[in-house]
């Protein structure tokens, strides 16, 4: 790697980059933290140095399993991650938990990695929670995530847990940055299933039913049954694995180490066949061309947005055939 | 509509457009076969004269039911068009047979509208059996596929079916220009659901369980029974749709009239809640987007394929960061 000499100012401390990096390695919170924010700075050249700062950096991301959770609110996924997050800091990992929230483009607001549920969790020194950005285009706050968990790597965590609410495009843009995608649900699998959007549970490598406690425990095990048996129809989100169901309580502990122990498990059989790597690789192209697409569109539609408006309305009208609409709308 | 007045030069024959368009309106086979060829052609000029001709007869497109059906080979899609095409033909209806062939591209030929499992059909004078185009991109074939469809419908056909493989994403683009679209499958609904692509479920409205005649008649009602448990579970493709599945014997003629009254059936529904016309304007302007995104996508890359493959490399050997690598694209 190219060490560039020059000095930068960084959050108004002038060091040499490498020096940072250093820091960040070595598991600086501070410097991790302050690289982050310059990663999702609107300042072009803010974003400069935290892209010089990641490239430093990248030979040492990538050691770590990387983890998405989604489910509908309340599913109990800050629960969850409070829990499983505690247990996995208890054996010694170090713990990163970031999100992808899809509402934050609108509301400008965080609602995810919200640390008042994951109490002791944000206090533990093996842990780093990381709010979702507060604001950006939704396109830019998933291209954050994504380099904010290289930081992450680059720091040291060696388990990254990226929470998302499972609404519109967020589940499969988490499971286009993650090694495995786990979905938490509650009980009562046949009405849970047919509110579920499309395709979900196609991109899940566990289905892990939460609330499994008390009066609930016995309905949580027959929901994990009728799970197993709908699983058996559908394809593997990963080749050659096979998704399993489990019954969890995040807030009584009960379970949480079946489910390590199947990532666990996941980890070893993908790293031996390779596809670990591989699908790694996969995701960075995919990512390229994503990024390449939406930057295109936008690019694009800036220019054009009003003539793209106009034309649309008259293809509804049945006034163009939408060959026309294309060739005058690269024509204008 | 305005009606350009000038003569153009049409496979040879110099008439005013708007006559043309006059002769496909009327039901002449021969010169809707020869817009089609337009419409498909390479050269800009005569495409250009295809649009124009389909433009004028858009007032009178969309007088149809388009029906999607996809399966493996094998499944009987030829033999199910010829007899169910055969029985609406027999009704009165006009049927026109198009195809979206995944492999045309690659092969340069067409393996699918084969005329010849549909000997009764292709010789019905209420039919009209278009083969795939035998070139062009993925895109382009898929592109003209729905203009066709538009020409037909010009010409008084009232239903048209699309056939295609289950291959990559052709049932995704056939999903989005039809109203109903059809699922054949086999018997042995287990082996036969693990073996189908992702989410293709959640795209049909009816799943057809073929060859229910002879020894297969019985395993083919208990695969229908659960392809039934399977659906329950899942969110239908139209929404207030309940997705049903039936068993039929293409060969013998047995039980494509239920599958009929599914379709008149989802037709009078769909238009009396007024999704009908609405989910067509949504596939308009879906298109239109995907178009839009395509033709972006071929110029950039036809300018930077080569910068593109080099970057992917240098993102790969984790020498650069994607952003990175997306920037030195388009300064490029
Ligand atoms: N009984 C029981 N309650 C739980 C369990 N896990 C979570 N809960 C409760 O369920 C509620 C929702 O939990 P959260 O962890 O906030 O759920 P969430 O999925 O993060 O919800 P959002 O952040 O709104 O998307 C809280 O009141 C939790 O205490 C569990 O295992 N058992
Ligand atoms: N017994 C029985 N055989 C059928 C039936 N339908 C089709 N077949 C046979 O199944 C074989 C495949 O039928 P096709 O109609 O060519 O199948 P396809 O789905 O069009 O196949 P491709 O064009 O290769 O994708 C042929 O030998 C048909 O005669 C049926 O209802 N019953
Ligand atoms: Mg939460
Ligand atoms: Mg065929």
């Amino acid at each position: 790697m190219h060490q560039p000499k020059r000095f930068k100012k960084i959050s108004g401390i002038e060091i040499p980059i490498h020096e940072y990096a250093e820091e960040i390695r070595s598991g600086s919170r501070l410097h991790l933290s302050k690289a982050i924010t310059l990663i999702e700075s609107m300042n072009r050249d803010r974003q400069e140095v935290g892209q010089e700062l990641l490239q430093l950096l990248l030979p040492v991301t990538g050691r770590s399993i990387r983890i998405g959770i989604t489910g509908v609110p309340g599913a109990g996924k800050s629960t969850f991650i409070e829990t499983f997050g505690m247990m996995l800091c208890e054996k010694g990992h170090r713990v990163a938990v970031l999100a992808v929230d899809p509402s934050s483009s609108i509301s400008g607001g965080s609602i995810l990695g919200d640390k008042t549920r994951m109490q002791d969790l944000s206090r533990h020194p093996n842990a780093f929670i990381r709010p979702s950005p507060s604001a950006g285009t939704l396109g830019g706050v998933h291209r954050k995530t994504r380099e904010t968990m290289l930081l992450c790597e680059a720091a040291g965590y060696d388990v990254i847990l990226i929470e998302t609410v499972g609404v519109g495009q967020s589940e499969t843009i988490v499971r286009g940055m993650v090694d495995y995608f786990l979905l938490l649900v509650l009980t009562g699998a046949g009405d849970e299933l047919q509110s579920m959007k499309k395709g979900i549970m196609e991109l899940t490598d566990a289905i892990v039913v939460n609330k499994a406690d008390g009066d609930n425990e016995k309905l949580a095990k027959k929901t994990v049954r009728e799970y197993k048996q709908i699983l058996h129809f559908l394809q593997p989100a990963t080749p050659k694995w096979t998704t399993s169901a489990f019954a969890v309580s995040s807030l009584k502990n009960i379970g949480l180490d079946h489910v390590w122990k199947d990532i666990s498990e996941f980890q070893n059989q993908m790293k031996e066949s390779g596809y670990f790597d591989e699908r790694r690789k996969l995701q960075t192209k995919d990512w390229f061309r994503a990024m390449i697409t939406d930057r295109l569109i936008d690019e694009f539609f800036s220019q054009k947005r009003k003539n793209a408006y106009d034309l649309e309305s008259q293809l509804v009208q049945g006034e163009l055939t939408v060959s026309q609409a294309v060739d005058k709308l690269f024509k204008s």
